[in-house]
């Protein structure tokens, strides 16, 4: 009835041999690409079983070569015979590790025996092993199944995973707690945004836009500081480079802050952290892309301007007088000047007029706002505010955006009952991916994307 | 241009004078009540602020004795005068912490000034400090915005957090990649269950009951081993103390595994994780709830039992012979029986017939399955299987479960092209909540619930 398996070292991939005298597991055996060096320092002339993909194979005077991938990386092995293998297929190799410098990586196996464990179809519709950028968009969505194998796009992912585990990592140093809320709502948090519809047994409900309502409760609750990763949805129709209809949401709040300036702190703090995350775990992946993070002395050197003067600065960049709001084109001009006049490829602009900002945004005088929007390389990867927490000043708000008070029963129960000041912002993650890695679109950050037309795999 | 606050201080918490010099914020001096023993013995005698929620308010012989929550812990406050204060008010108090033996905790604050920062209206209509379980499950989550606030209810999120995080960190720990996947889909994974419609712009999409095809593409994709922790919904019509609408999945695959029984013992190396950062930062959380975790030992004597054998068991458990499926009534019988036998607390159900599970189950012989199931303190908690990877043998299988390879064509393609034997499971996150805390309802374990008739907050 006990399980005759030793779940430590075919979970870590360890070095054989099975510590366990019981185990009768095959993958016991199984080495990592990236363990290969260390493997030939402490057993050399010893056969090593890998397993993984056939990512290419060429014929050359009798030999085959083949690049095998596995989740470590690539390695070259060499058998004296030609094979009747498949690219893509899925192979176990035994062999003997060498060192030499004809084979990428200085290491190469020469195979003793090799099992072909899932053999691919010869009519593949995408060329995995093709150089990144060599696909068009369409084609690399179109065939998403088989395009995520490229060592390229799929280190995309690596990427995006890093990104989420810092995020969460620093702010539970700050002593945040992750929450996870309901993403079925019966009805949007800004107003005015189009949502989806979702049949709910006999009622309608809505994809939720933003955990906004939510966060404000869990720092109301006691909470104080919360967290959320989680999808969000915008039934916008726009088809554009920078938009998804379904993306991840990095969402902060905390409670007894004083302005957004603190918030703007706190996401250097955040950046700052997962740009040193990425650098320090994700260099082959940064390298595919030819990308580098900023260092901290960068972010901290980023200006925060208000709107007003963002708008000016824009303006005197452009010589065109006729921009009235921060829109892509002036997102890219004013990081493009950040970038020249203080070496940081970050801006905050603060102070938002009132009437761009949703109601529950903290006013600043009667026509600003504690609001803010952060900029990096070009594109605006978030959005933050101090939110109103006085019940009373809320309430008499809301006429100004069409709203009535009768409508937001959960806001007026948050915010009569003991409402801390707090306020939050929200980080688009495929934003950030895209950014730091110089995608051409947002879509290439998302792992099965959802836009009007796209709605598979 | 650049910010005059001091980032580290104010999301620290950290203890005052605050050492950023050109600090000018209110919030530098404040401190948090877990602190205050350290403070006492560093700086006896001077001065901090509090801020936080007025938790109970008691006069007595002209003085007023306040106890303060905030979200690090609760202390006791006395003002030498009658106050015009409400309960939730948030206040912020400058005092002088003293020990005494009088105050919870041993340690009390002498109020010199006391302000109020956001006054809770008198007429709340949830009792927050009432005792754990006074109120009836419906008030709970009827006033979900309030209830929140209470400590042994915020204690369950507190707790999830940490299933959430200890999940996350163990799987990375093992190489495992985290995924994000869409929750919008052309359609359901099982065939049969019943999904909720999205109006797609002018398309219809399901919301995912499961990652389960996804998690798959990226086993296959090579990234080899994945974990989602995301929604999922399932639009069944049960309104049972064990069923939500919307819940957490923690989802795990991993490829090149011989069968389920090394994700078994994956599962018991991530409980013990779990279970483990729960005892070492959770104590306070699981006393609220007199809850305890199981020690790894406990994990590891859990026995495994086929479908044939769990069934024969819990027919001699009860004296019942007509049991013919795991049931509840039979979870419950075998985690009571195995907690006799075995003083464990966990029983894993393996070798399921083929007809109870899913048409990607990798099959055993001709009529069972490589697959399991996970009963803790007498709840289904987990469902897991290695899944078949052989694409004649997928198409084959197909008429089984009345289903067309034609309308299939991800998975065709998943399998066509070089996938690696690999398996995975999902586990509830609520209901794991739930079990630990010995809830009486997953519903409480879901910050938000959904259910047929449940739709706010």
């Amino acid at each position: 009835m006990t399980i005759d398996i030793c779940a430590s070292v075919h979970l870590s991939g360890a070095l054989p041999p099975c510590p366990n005298e019981r185990c009768t597991l095959l993958s016991a055996m199984r080495v990592l690409i990236r363990d290969l060096a260390k493997i030939l320092r402490e057993k050399p002339e010893e056969p090593v079983e890998l397993e993984g993909w056939v990512h290419r194979i060429r014929e050359l005077g009798g030999l085959s070569f083949i690049i095998l991938r596995d989740r470590s990386g690539m390695v070259q092995a060499v058998a004296t015979e030609k094979l009747d293998l498949t690219l893509e297929s899925v192979i176990s190799i035994s062999g003997i590790p060498v060192r030499t410098e004809k084979a990428p990586g200085g290491i190469e196996i020469q195979v003793r025996t090799l099992t072909c464990i899932s053999r691919a179809a010869q009519d593949m519709p995408y060329r995995v092993n093709a150089a990144f950028g060599r696909m068009g968009l369409e084609t690399v969505l179109d065939n998403r199944i088989l395009s995520l194998r490229n060592p390229a796009l799929q280190a995309v992912f690596k990427v995006q995973a890093t990104i989420i585990e810092a995020f969460s990592a620093y702010l539970r140093s700050q002593d945040f707690t992750e929450i996870r809320t309901s993403k079925l709502v019966a009805n949007g948090t800004e107003g005015g945004t189009a949502l989806f519809a979702v049949e709910y047994f006999n009622k309608k409900l809505y994809l939720a836009q933003s955990p906004q309502f939510y966060k404000q409760v869990m720092v109301a609750s006691g909470m104080e500081r919360v967290f959320e990763v989680a999808q969000v949805y915008r039934a916008e129709k726009h088809d554009t480079p920078r938009h998804l209809n379904e993306y991840v949401s990095l969402d902060v709040e905390m409670a007894f802050i004083e302005s957004e300036l603190e918030l703007i702190a706190l996401e250097k703090a955040l950046l700052i952290h997962i740009f040193s995350e990425l650098a320090r775990k994700n260099s082959p992946e940064l390298a595919l892309h030819q990308a580098a993070v900023p260092d901290a002395a960068a972010v901290e050197r980023s200006p925060t301007l208000s709107y007003e003067e963002a708008l000016r600065i824009a303006i005197k960049e452009s010589g065109n007088a006729r921009l009235f709001d921060i829109n892509p084109e002036v997102e890219r001009l004013l990081c493009v000047w950040s970038m020249r006049e203080y070496q940081s490829p970050l801006v905050f602009i603060n102070a938002f007029p009132r009437r761009h900002r949703p109601f529950y945004t903290y006013p600043l005088g009667d026509t600003l706002t504690m609001s803010f929007d952060t900029l990096f390389r070009g594109l605006e990867i978030t959005s933050g505010s101090r939110r109103q927490h006085d019940y009373q000043a809320f309430v008499e708000a809301l006429p100004r955006f069409g709203l009535k008070a009768q409508d937001m029963p959960g806001y007026l129960t948050l915010l009569q009952y003991g409402c801390p000041p707090h306020g939050g912002f929200a980080l688009g993650c495929e934003r950030l991916t895209q950014k730091i890695l110089g995608l051409t679109s947002v879509k290439e950050a998302s792992l099965f994307p959802r836009d009007r037309k796209r709605i598979s795999p």
